[in-house]
Order: structure tokens, then C-alpha cells, then sequence
């Protein structure tokens, strides 16, 4: 054991480092406190939503090599809350320094690329939608005559909420974005469109020991390829147990610590896993109020391979509402006449900007639901 | 209106300044971010609970001219987390700077004297245990005669978690603390004793529009003078309710805004209010999980004339167990294997000091109760 690692070991209470100060940070250092765990950021600004909760924040890029360096020196243990980091760089500077890191940077790699994700599913017999890799315009043609004139093209890396995706009609669609194509290093997937039911989405959570606790299955509603609500519990079919099942054996086999969000589509009589986020993800909100253990205290408690509390629901309904933004004045938070706030304190209001949630808990998932609406449209953004 | 006066109006997001930096700063504090407030920490140390979970920490006293001064021009609402403050300083200091503060420095002020407190709740036919105001030595060997050998004495000021408070069965016990009689300043009260059945508390809000919010009744346990756990709901009796319309009517007659706690003794046949605290209170822990508003976002609420939500419960039963102290070395937290662990990062372990609590959610109070010993018994602190 090297001399800085039995300094770390005797350390309390234990530092958790995070990379990046957005909301997601900002919630899981929320949730840290609690835990007598001190939560430490590394991120480029001091309003960034994560920097105003904590006294540990440090500026920094996390794609930086001397400041992940000297950030991971001050911690035991890191994290991220975005899967788009520069996993290579963030391995090769860990190599020296020594921290845990979970989920491990090669997953993060495997997993932030879409053909290496679709790789993994389909090798896990993991139903996903068809799709093809497009390296070049002329690929981009020939898959859409196969896929019969229409797809999603996606880059295979850096899309999120909508970014790096398009939807594709026609030759015309295609050929408006013919400079994207050409730019692109990293390449596109074209994957086959289906008529979905809706949209749905699970958590799971997978600490060190192997013990793994699955979080309710919620139904997502996305607006501009942005989540706008989440409602839940939903009823797990039979189809779906087959697919948790598989899952399970898969975080297994890649040794998977912390907290793991899958986005699946249903059809008629089908479910196709669409994405998979290896970190908290905005399905999971709901679960700091509505849950025994919420979904951030769950990745940490997992990372530092703390026993995981059994997942029991502290109510029979709940519903998530994101507050997008809508303009650029500060909203008036005072509207709000019941349900839990979370605003996240960011500095600047846009169109669609995640700039906060409400979550209800009800009865039923329907009246959370009715609810949460009513709520929302309370608050003028 | 001033031209800081404008300023302020227009600043958003809205600041809360908080004097002082312990653990029921700290629960403020986690309690703002969400609701997109600001929690600005005036406090002596970095290291203080508080200090750790905001980026709007000053160092400063609280009682200093200076430092307060300096600290309530930076926000635009200011509380505090112990009644024990200079008033007179806090409201000649506002006088000039003209925050928002509540409660008020002058409700403060009656409520931190054990003599006003008791003459506030017999003007307000709130029952309350008889009591000697004692200066002198002499006066404090007369009461104890007339009260039958044995009374509590208090003094007048700065008493808590027992410091201040003590139990006289003889003369000889008067004897042993001579000296402290005669050098305090502020003089004590003598308060006859009483056989009480249990303990209970209950908390209210109430925001500047007159909105008044009441929180379950529940039952408190000391130990060593210092609470030790909490579980409710209590039953609210027919003797009870009569003693809630009277501090309602005593509220909207104080104009009191925020939080405020009263402890009370149950005996045989009669309920008597032991103390007031005006502010958030130990035995309002429980509500950050189980209620639908805790008493840390009532009372910021309530700080700046916010709307009230309803208070109803998440949970048929709860229980809080407080985690006191018993060594000089910090505690390993993997031990909790159900509930939730609020731990305040305080620095030192001390014999008796209150490091944390636990909540649990149950069917029942008494499940919930027996759930929550268990899980402390898991806990080596």
C-alpha cells in the first residue's frame, strides 16, 4: 500500500469526488451530506448547481489532465454525471493516483458509445431495436432504402436529451445534414423506427459485494426528445421479468457498481431496451421522496460498496415534472401549493433548459400523475 | 425604499441568511436548495455542520456588531438557529441594514428569558407549571421550603439540553451550586416538580399572511436531560386541543412567523407546557421524511411570507432516534441497514453530543419506534 493510500484509508469521514456541477451532481451531493460523507466537485464554474451546495467544490475540467489529477489526489472515491467524459484520459490519470472510480471508466467507455452499448445488449440477448453503423453519406443512403425510407440516425457518441439525434424521412432529411455526417469522426448508428405504446424506464443499483436492488419501473413521456414527466409504479409484465432478469446477469458479468438507468420502449406486444445511462438519470427523480433509499443515496452507498437497504416504496403513486425553461426570467417559485420542489440554481433560464422538478406522491400513480400537471402549471418559468 | 432596499427587491435568487452554523442550520440550509433559495451561513468555524453544505458561508459571530452587520447586508431575510442571541444587538443592527428577520428579535428576546417565556403562556391561559423567580440565595432556600423540598431550577437564560438546569431534592443540594446562584446575572426560576406520565411536542408554523400549520403530536424521551428519541403521531386529547387553540390565538397575537416548538409534560389528568422554542426543534426531525413539508422548508417558508402547504403525513407511523455521542472516535455509518441517516459532520465526537439521527417510517409508531432502537443498537459511534 502506497504511503498516500494509508493516509486515505485512515480518512474521515470519506470523500466522494464528483466530476462535473450540474444537477445531477448537485443532487447526489444533496444526498451525500445526509450520509456524513463529505461530496467534493470538480467543475468549471462556482455557479454551477453542484458548486453552491457543497464547500468542496474545486474548480476544474474533468476533462483535464492536471486538474482530474489534482482533484482525484484530494478524494477516496469518484464518480461522474456524465457518461461523455474522456474515459481513456480518466483512467490513465487515475493509474497514478489510485481512487475508486465507479462506474470504472471502461465501462463509461464501453457504454457512451451507441454501437458498443447496442453491442453489449445484443450479446446479452437483450432485445434492442435494429440498427446499422454509418461511417459515410453513401452508408446513410443505402440503410434508409433498406430500412424502408426512414430511421434515427445518432451519433454513436456526446447525444443527450435530443442533441446528436435525427429523426430521418426522407433523401431530403438526409441531405440537409449531410455536413454533420461528413464532420463527424466518431460515426452514426441508423436504427429502425417502430410505433411504441410508450416509453419506459428502470433503475438498477449494483454494489461492489454483488448485491443488486431494482428500483420501481416508471413510464417516461419525452417532449423535443427532452423528458418532460415520469409516472409510476407501472405493472411488470412477464415480457419485462425476462428483461430484468438479463440485466441482472449482465451488471454481474461487467462487475457494474452504482447506479445503472435503462430507457425502454413498448410496442403491441414487445420491449426493446433503447438506451442505457450508467449513472443517475432524470427517470429516477421521483425516488428522493417516493423510495426508502433515493436513487442518489443508492450510487453512493454503492460506490463506497456500502451495504444497499432493501428498495420499498414509501407510496403507492408518484409523478415527476421537469420545469423546463421557457425564458429567460427567473421564475416565481412561490406557485407551488403542494408536492416537493427541486430547483437547481441555474444561472441562466433557456428554452427548454432543465431548470428544476416537482414530484407528488399519491394514492395512485394516476392521481400523481393529474396532480403533478395541475401543479406544474402553477409555475410560470 | 432605500436604494438597498431596491436592490434587494430585485435580487434573485432570493437570499436566507442563517446566524449560526450547528446541525439545525445545517438542515435549513439542505432544505433551501431545493426550494431555489440561497442559504447564506454566518458562523464561527468552516468546519461548522452548516458551513459544509452551502457556498454561502461567512465566517463571523453572530453576536458581533461587525460581523452581522456586514453578513444581513448580503441577504434579503435573515433567522437563526438559537434563541440565544443578542437581541438588542441583532435588532439595532437590523435597524439600519432592515432585513427581514423572524422571528422577530423582540419575540427572541421574551422567549430566551424562562421568566417572560412563563409569563407569555400564563397571559395566555396556556398551562404551565408553577414557578418562584429566585435572585438570591435566601429566596432560592425559602421557594424550596414552600414547594415542599424539591423543585427544578433554571436559569433564567441561556439553558439547554440540561446545561443550566438543576434538580434541587435539599438544602444541600442548593449548597453545592452556592457559587453559580450568586454569580449569575440573569437570576433562575424554581419550578415545582411534577410526577408526569410522558413527554411530548408539538410544532407550528405560521407565515406573516396568518396561514397556521400544525404538525403531528408526538411523544419525546430525555436522557440526561437530552432528547433521546421521538415517535408519533400522538393522539391528540380533548384537554390538547383546548391548549392548541390557545397557541394559535397566542401566535396570531405575537404576529409570529416561522417555526416554533413547545414541549410539554403529560401527567395523570393534566397537560402542562414545560418550554417554547422559536425555532426548529429536535422533535421535528421525523418530518423530513415524513411529512409532506418538513419543518426546516416551513419555517423558510414561513421566513418570507411563502404559502403553507398542507401538512399531512407520508407515513402511519414514525420514530427518530437521536445519535448522541459516546467516544472521541468517528463512527462507521454502514451499520444502518433500514431508515434514514442524518448525520451533521461535526468534528469532534463528544460524550453526549449530538452527532446525528435516524428516522424510520413505519406502519405504526410503535413498529416504527421498536424499527428505530434496533437500527441505533446497529450503530457504533
Amino acid at each position: 500500500m502506497k504511503d498516500h493510500e494509508k493516509l486515505k484509508s485512515r480518512r474521515c469521514p470519506i470523500r466522494v469526488g464528483i466530476l462535473g456541477g450540474g444537477q445531477l451532481a448537485r443532487m447526489l451531493a444533496l444526498a451525500a451530506h445526509p450520509l456524513g460523507i463529505q461530496p467534493w466537485v470538480l467543475s468549471l464554474s462556482s455557479d454551477d448547481p453542484a458548486a453552491q451546495v457543497t464547500s468542496y467544490w474545486r474548480r476544474g475540467d474533468p476533462n483535464n489532465k492536471r486538474d482530474l489529477s489534482s482533484f482525484l489526489d484530494q478524494v477516496d472515491y469518484a464518480t461522474f454525471e456524465s457518461e461523455f467524459l474522456n474515459a481513456t484520459l480518466l483512467s490513465e490519470v487515475n493509474s497514478k493516483v489510485g481512487v475508486v472510480i465507479h462506474p470504472s471508466p471502461s465501462i463509461m467507455g464501453a457504454l457512451q458509445d451507441r454501437l458498443t452499448q447496442k453491442q453489449i445488449l445484443i450479446n446479452n440477448h437483450i432485445p434492442t431495436l435494429s440498427f446499422r453503423t454509418i461511417s459515410t453519406f453513401s452508408e446513410a443512403k443505402d440503410v434508409l432504402d433498406e430500412f424502408g425510407g426512414s430511421y434515427i440516425l445518432k451519433k454513436r457518441r456526446f447525444g443527450y436529451d435530443g442533441y446528436g439525434t435525427y429523426p430521418i424521412h426522407s433523401h431530403k432529411d438526409l441531405n440537409k445534414i449531410l455536413d454533420e455526417i461528413k464532420k463527424n469522426r466518431d460515426g452514426f448508428i441508423a436504427e429502425k423506427k417502430i410505433i411504441f405504446k410508450r416509453e419506459l424506464a428502470i433503475i438498477m443499483v449494483r454494489n461492489e459485494s454483488g448485491t443488486i436492488r431494482q428500483l420501481p419501473l416508471v413510464q417516461t413521456f419525452q417532449h423535443h426528445s427532452r423528458c418532460l414527466w415520469v409516472k409510476g409504479p407501472i405493472n411488470i409484465s412477464e415480457k419485462m421479468k425476462l428483461i430484468l432478469i438479463r440485466i441482472k446477469k449482465l451488471l454481474n458479468q461487467l462487475n457494474y457498481c452504482g447506479v445503472i438507468a435503462f430507457e425502454l420502449f413498448e410496442s403491441h406486444n414487445e420491449i426493446f431496451v433503447n438506451e442505457i445511462a450508467p449513472r443517475v438519470h432524470n427517470s429516477g427523480h421521483y425516488s428522493i421522496e417516493a423510495l426508502s433509499c433515493n436513487q442518489f443515496q443508492y450510487h453512493i452507498k454503492a460506490l463506497i460498496n456500502h451495504p444497499l437497504p432493501k428498495c420499498t416504496s414509501l407510496s403507492r403513486g408518484f409523478s415527476m415534472y421537469n420545469l423546463l425553461g421557457e425564458s429567460c426570467f427567473a421564475p416565481k417559485l412561490t406557485g407551488l401549493t403542494e408536492g416537493f420542489m427541486h430547483w437547481y440554481g441555474k444561472k441562466e433560464n433557456r428554452q427548454g433548459r432543465k431548470m428544476g422538478h416537482i414530484t407528488i406522491l399519491d394514492k395512485t400513480t394516476h392521481r400523481a400523475f393529474l396532480k403533478a400537471m395541475r401543479q406544474r402549471g402553477k409555475i410560470n418559468l
